[in-house]
């Protein structure tokens, strides 16, 4: 195996490859729009057959309920390590188009970045890594220096609400020493980044009702509960003044972050100033006694994301209204659990509902168990050894307060860790208008992905 | 003047005068429907006509930006007393039709109640004091025994929007002793009662904002103010736990019931237990120290109205709002008044805004300034001596938790008290389906108001 040949390999290909990701890119493949379903399964069909072409021996198209998922399978020897790379074809909606500088699925190259729904997250990053299995393969005899496996979902926009079903029914198939994840992004600007941590999820409505009806506040507002008012007194007991956690028992399982785990956090610190500048607040919030970063990355949340009740419209109504409902979720750190917190936020209710009001918790799908890279891993090791000589630093070393259901359906189904590997950047408009992705890191993707097989089939375990 | 002469004339016209209730309750005049303002006009109409035919000698239709207001005089000598008859000639709406027994405009008498949409509220009173006025004129000659001016609007089903105006515009012509109200209840079945108390009313919205946008609640919710969030701290500060209005200032201005008022009011206690199962509710709630008829009708509220901000669809949605509304609306007393309210609550939501969050206060329309009679005001005592001889008993003294926008433009423009002179009955479904009014309440109505000229006339101050 020649490094150098599949480094040519590549450098030779980057006009094809830059227009491999525009068709791709042209393609609508909204996963959550009902109409465009078939462009959905489009998708499925060119991520197969660019496996195929890739060299992939088997792949094959797994259906579920609603969209496909894309299973491949290149066994080079029972001796060698075996990677599962996992990504999705699915992209956001475009809304809201009007702000969209030129259109959602028509891809168009600006300084250095192809602008486009889905070229950050994430089908730049899908091809990177199946451009980088290919060149990496073509170089070492036609094979690569290990086992790859591909799962590519068509849901990961929606929630990924079938991705655990078909990981449970292919254990086999998808056994695997790790998982990388060409979902996610780079620290900065030519910064790699490792992520070692994901916090978990778990999420409740809160229904309140006070009388039978909604009332007229002259006739009752003096002396019958109000569900609003019931509502705003109950949710405020959420938190103390300070921005804590007051329900008890919500810190009691958590992992606290070592004095070294803070040091390594406040070398990637965010500059609070401009945060606020950006935000347009005074202050930020949070639970004392961490930094925002800290916060952000390792403390549980308990946050408020909606609340609605009684009259809304324009002008006045003069009513005590009986229903209010609030919405709750929970970004939880280890060792935390969604079924958890729910039970706790269940019994705080229960014990702080004001007199006169009814109070029920219905616990909302969507959950997600918080995740933690096992960093003496072999595959995480690599990667930071591959990214440190690609990039000429090494990775800093990051978490997100962030979700993926993924990771934690690796963690649960095939008991593996899961690495991020991928080159989105901050502020690239992910799920936002004028999304975009630098060519440059399309280009390095691929390297990086070469690189870090060459590497795992060099330095077994 | 005989008063058995005018007593046959009433009990000889029963079925005719039923028969013209049943004729006025066809007319659709629900005044929020702009499908339906030509029916409000015909019904404008019907009331100038019927004031002729009574022998009212000047009817004016005075045309408002919307429905216009019928106003009569009928002048008898300026050493007379005055009495202004005031009403209105519009309807609620009758949705949900579906939950009607018959329909809404066909009126249908069953076990002694006519049921139709407007029928309590007040197409039943406006004609008791019709053809009570026309009744006792009758019996004296032709002319009525004292000077009697009549005002009767089309929108107060809306908020009497123009009803100021027109006020503002005739107060010579409508000056007077006092204003009787046909537009009003009787306290319970065959028990007459007399309002010597209505609320204010003062109203605002509370928008809040944290953040220039909605954010991922991965990304900041641990670390910037989350907009419901803060609303719901700040709205839960407008009360004590105990249900004390907590705003700085609010009870200030406020004149506390006397011992002999809360005595009167302990004469018509409301039967808490009774409510409560009405209300499927376990407890009530309000202001301590204060019992619940108390608090109805002598204590100022402030009520929460409606709240809204962040998601509020199905399922989850892991964002950190940036917005959040609150509705807010004060019931007044004596001596509050609605700008005051609105000012020490703007000063309040500055003082508890949380960190991170920016607040404005915008006056709501709609506003009132209490009333309270002044019981020594003739027409007071009139009635009450009147309804005494009528009803064989006393009338219960009352107060209104609610809220009629004239009895406040009356006393403003006019510098009079309003007497409550009403036949509606507790539960008779104003602004609901199967809205119903007593025959025998009609009846005893016309007796009623043609008593009361009799004896104004008779008693003359």
């Amino acid at each position: 195996m020649s490094t150098a040949d599949w480094k040519a390999l590549l450098a030779a290909r980057e006009d094809d490859h830059l227009q491999e990701l525009v068709d791709l890119l042209r393609i609508p493949s909204v996963s959550t729009d009902p109409a465009r379903a078939s462009d959905v399964t489009a998708t499925a069909g060119v991520v197969k057959n660019r496996l195929l072409t890739a060299g992939v021996p088997v792949v094959d198209i797994m259906p579920t309920p609603l969209h496909p998922v894309v299973i491949g399978e290149w066994l080079v020897g029972q001796d060698k390590p075996t990677v599962l790379i996992y990504g999705h074809y699915d992209v956001q909606p475009e809304e809201p188009v009007e702000l969209w500088e030129t259109p959602a699925f028509e891809p168009a190259i600006r300084d250095g970045k192809i602008y486009a729904r889905g070229s950050s997250d994430m089908k730049g990053n899908l091809l990177t890594a199946i451009q980088g299995v290919e060149a990496v393969a073509a170089a070492n005899g036609g094979q690569p220096p290990v086992n790859v496996k591909f799962i590519f979902e068509g849901e990961e926009e929606i929630g990924s609400p079938n991705l655990r079903e078909v990981v449970r029914n292919n254990r086999e198939r998808l056994a695997a020493d790790a998982v990388l994840s060409a979902d996610g992004g780079q620290f900065g600007s030519d910064t790699p980044s490792l992520t070692v941590g994901l916090k978990g999820l778990g999420g409740c409505q809160v229904n309140l009702r006070t009388a039978n009806t909604d009332l007229h506040s002259g006739m009752f507002g003096a002396k019958v509960p109000n569900a609003v008012q019931a509502m705003v007194q109950l949710a405020a007991t959420f938190h103390d003044k300070d921005g804590r956690i007051a329900v008890a028992g919500f810190y009691d399982p958590v992992v606290d972050l070592t004095d070294e785990e803070r040091a390594e956090i406040a070398l990637v610190a965010e500059d609070d100033e401009a945060l606020k500048t950006t935000l347009g607040i005074d202050s930020l919030w949070g639970e004392p006694g961490w930094t925002a970063r800290e916060r952000e990355w390792g403390r549980p949340t308990l946050d408020l994301n909606g609340i609605w009740g009684g009259f809304q419209g324009d002008g006045i109504k003069t009513v005590t209204p009986s229903e209010a409902h609030l919405k709750v979720t929970c970004r939880l750190v280890p060792n935390q659990t969604p079924e958890g917190v729910v039970d706790l936020i269940r019994t705080h209710v229960e014990r702080h509902r004001p007199p006169g009001s009814m109070v029920e918790v219905v616990r909302l799908p969507g959950s997600a168990t918080p995740f933690a890279v096992d960093r003496s891993n072999p595959v995480h090791k690599a990667a930071e050894a591959v990214l440190t000589e690609l990039f000429g630093k090494p990775p800093v070393i990051t978490r997100s307060g962030g979700t993926i259901p993924a990771t934690g359906i690796f963690q649960d189904e095939l008991g593996i860790d899961t690495v991020g590997y991928a080159w989105a950047m901050p502020g690239s408009g992910a799920h936002a208008p004028n999304e975009w992705y630098r060519v440059e890191d399309y280009f390095r993707g691929r390297v990086a992905y070469a690189a870090l097989l060459e590497h795992l089939g060099a330095n077994q375990p």
